[in-house]
C-alpha cells in the first residue's frame, strides 16, 4: 500500500458533518445567522475532520477568505461537511461546506464554502508531521489484516 | 411507487449526524461528558432527523429509557447518528446512536442507544398527520420526473 | 436509629428544587421550550438531589421513559422538584416533577415527571455503596448527639 | 381578610429557590465561581420571587451593595432562595440568600445576601401598582372560597 | 465640509474595543483558545464598528484570510480593536487586531488580524449606499453647528 | 517618580473598555437586556481593569448599589467603561460607566454606573498588597529607561 493510498483512505475516513437547527438564540436581530457563529462552527468541525485524519495534537493557524453568499434564516437546518483537501508535512487544510435548508421542505443549498488550515503540535508545541512514520506503519500494517471500512 | 417506498426513501433521506469535541465546557468534575448534555443533543438530531422525513411542524412528546452505558471522558469525539426507526400516522420514533471517538486513534464504539416520539402538530397545536396526502403526491410526482437522491 | 430511619431521613434531605423563567433564549421557533432542554435540566436537578442523599460520587447511568404532556411556552415559569424513589445498594433511582406557572396569575400544572437512575464509583470508576457503612454511622451518632434537621 | 395578611400570604407563595451545581464552565483560573455569575443568578430568581408575589411586568431597578464573603470553589452545590422582604406601592424588594454545600458532607454555610428592588410597569412602561386592586379582590375572594394553599 | 472629511470623522468615531479575561469555558483541551471562539469575537466587534460608522442595516459578506500567529493561552486577558479600514459605495471593510497580554506583568502582542466585509441593506434586503445623502446632509449640518466629538 | 504618580500613571494604563450589540439571546420577553446581564457583564470588565492595575491574583469582594435607570433594549449597542476609582493597600475600588446606544444613530447615553471592589490574595488565599513594593520598584525602573505608554 502505497502513501497515497493511505492518505487517500484517510481522507474518506476524516469527513466529519454536523447539523444543526437554527433557532432564536442564534440569530441577530435581523432573524439571519450571526456570520461569526458560522465561523465558529466550521471552526470546530474542520478540527475535528483534520484530527481523524491526523490524530496527532493539531491547532488553527489560518482561515482563508470565506463568502457569505447567502444569509441563512432564522427556522432553517444546516448541515457542515467537513473534509480534508490537501496534505503538506506538517500542516492540513481542511475544506468546510456548509448547506442550508428549510425545515419544511426538501432540498438544500450550498451558502458557504471555507478553507482552515491546521498545524500538527509536539509536547514543546514545536511542528511535528501530520502522519508520523510509526502511524503509517500502524495503518499499512492494518490494512494487511483486514481492510480499513469507513466505520461511522 | 407505493406508499412504503415513499417512507424506505424518506428515512434514507432523513438520517443527520452531528460531531462534536468534547471540550473542557462540556464536562463535569470527574471530566467525563454530562448525561443531560448527551440527552440535549440527542433531542435535538432526533428533531431535525424528524423533521427531514416529514417536513411538517413537529414537538417532542417523549423519549424512552435510556441507558448510559459508556461515560464519555474530556477529550474524546462523539459522533450522533439519528435515523426514523417507526412512523405512524400522526406521530414518528426516531432512533439516535452516540459513539465516541478518541482523538488520537482511529476506531468508535457505541456509547449511548435512545428514541424519541414526535407527533406533527398543525396550527391549532392539534395532532396531524405526519405524512400528508398532498405531500406524498409530491413525492411520488418528483420520483416519476427524476428518482430522488439523497443529496447530500 | 434503623437504616431505615436513616435512608427515610436522608430523602427529606435531599429534596432539591430549581426554579427557571423561560425566556427566548430558551424556546424554538413555535416559542415552547426545547424539549432537550428541560431533560439537561432534570439529569442535572436529579444529579444533585442524589448527591445530596449519598454523599459519593454519582454517575448517571439511565433515564426512564419520559412524557412531555404539555408544551411549556414562553415567558412561564417553572419548578422541578428532585426526590430519591429508591434506593439500591450501589444505585439510586430519583423522580423529577417539573411544573409550570404563567408569569401573570397564581397557579401551577404539573408538565414532566423523570425518573433518573445513578451509581456510587469509587476512585477507580468501580460501584460502590451509595451509603457506605461508615457514613450510616456518622449519621447515626449525629441524630444521637442532635437530631438531623432538614437545614435548608 | 386584611391587605396585611394578604401580604404575608403573597410572601410565603413567592419564594423561590435554584440549586446549582459549580462545574468547570462556571468557575474562574483560581476555580472558584466568578462573583458576576453569581449576581446574575441572584437577579434572576429575585426576579422570579418578585413576579409569583405580583404577578404583574417588573423590572429591575436596583440592586443593594452586595458583600462576597466566601469564594465558592468548583465542585460545590449552591442554593439561591429568594423572598420578598419589602413592599412598596409599585415597587419591592427581594432578599436573596445564597448557601454554599460540598457535594460529599452534609451541611451549609451562608455565601452571599443581597437586595434586588423591582417595579411594576404598564404597557407604556409607567410604574403601576405591585398589587392592583382587582388582584387584591380576586385573592380576597379565592380565600373566602377555599383557604390558599402553599401549591408546590 | 467635504465627503473625505465626513468619511475620516465618522472611521474615528467608529473604534470599537472589546477586552475580555480568556477563563477554562473559553479554552480546548490545550488550554488554549479556540481559533473558531476568535472569529466569532472579531466578527461581532467589526460589526459594531462597521454600525458606527453607518448607521444602516449591515451584513457581513466575507472574512480575508486570517492568520493566528500566536496561540492565545487560558488566563490572558485579549482586547480587540476594530476600525473601518475601507469604505466603498455600498460596502465597508473592517480591520480587527486581536491583542494578548499576561494577567500577571504590563504589556501585550498582537495575536491576530483580520478583516471583515459588510454590506449596507435596505427592508428588501437589496444592497443601498453606506452613507446615504441624507446621512451625509445630517453629518454635515450637525458639524457646522457643533464640531463632532469622539464621545465616548 | 513618586508613588501617587505611579497610581495615576496605572490608572490609566488599566482603564477597560468592552462594546457589546445586544441581540435577542441576551433579552428578556419585555425586549430588554436582562439585569442580571449587565452585573455579570460589569464585574468581568471591573476585574479586566483592577487586574491591569495591579498585576496580582484579585477576588472580587464587593459591589456597591446600582441602579438600573434606562432600560436597554434590544437591538442596540452598548459600552461599558471600567476604571479604578480608589487605590487601598490590599484592595481596589473599579467604577463601571455602561453606556447605550442605538444601532442607526449617532449619540449615547449612560445607563449605568457600578463600584466594584476587589482584593488582592497571595496563594494561601491571604490578603496581600494590591501594589508589592518589588512590584512599584519595577514601574519606577521602567520609568527611568523610558517613559511607560498607554500602549493600546
Amino acid at each position: 500500500m502505497t502513501l497515497d493510498e493511505i492518505i487517500e483512505q484517510r481522507k474518506s475516513l476524516a469527513i466529519a458533518r454536523v447539523t444543526k437547527a437554527i433557532f432564536p438564540d442564534k440569530t441577530n436581530h435581523h432573524d439571519t445567522l450571526f456570520g461569526g457563529t458560522a465561523l465558529q462552527w466550521m471552526d470546530e468541525i474542520s478540527f475535528i475532520s483534520a484530527t481523524r485524519f491526523s490524530r496527532q495534537r493539531l491547532v488553527t493557524v489560518s482561515s482563508d477568505k470565506i463568502d457569505f453568499k447567502h444569509p441563512v434564516p432564522g427556522g432553517s437546518v444546516v448541515e457542515l461537511i467537513a473534509q480534508v483537501s490537501h496534505v503538506g508535512r506538517t500542516s492540513l487544510k481542511v475544506q468546510v461546506d456548509m448547506y442550508v435548508e428549510s425545515m419544511y421542505q426538501d432540498g438544500c443549498e450550498k451558502a458557504i464554502t471555507g478553507y482552515f488550515s491546521f498545524v500538527a503540535i509536539d509536547e514543546n508545541k514545536q511542528p511535528t508531521p501530520v502522519l508520523p512514520q510509526d502511524f503509517i506503519d500502524l495503518c499499512i500494517a492494518k490494512n494487511s489484516a483486514t481492510p480499513l471500512n469507513d466505520n461511522d
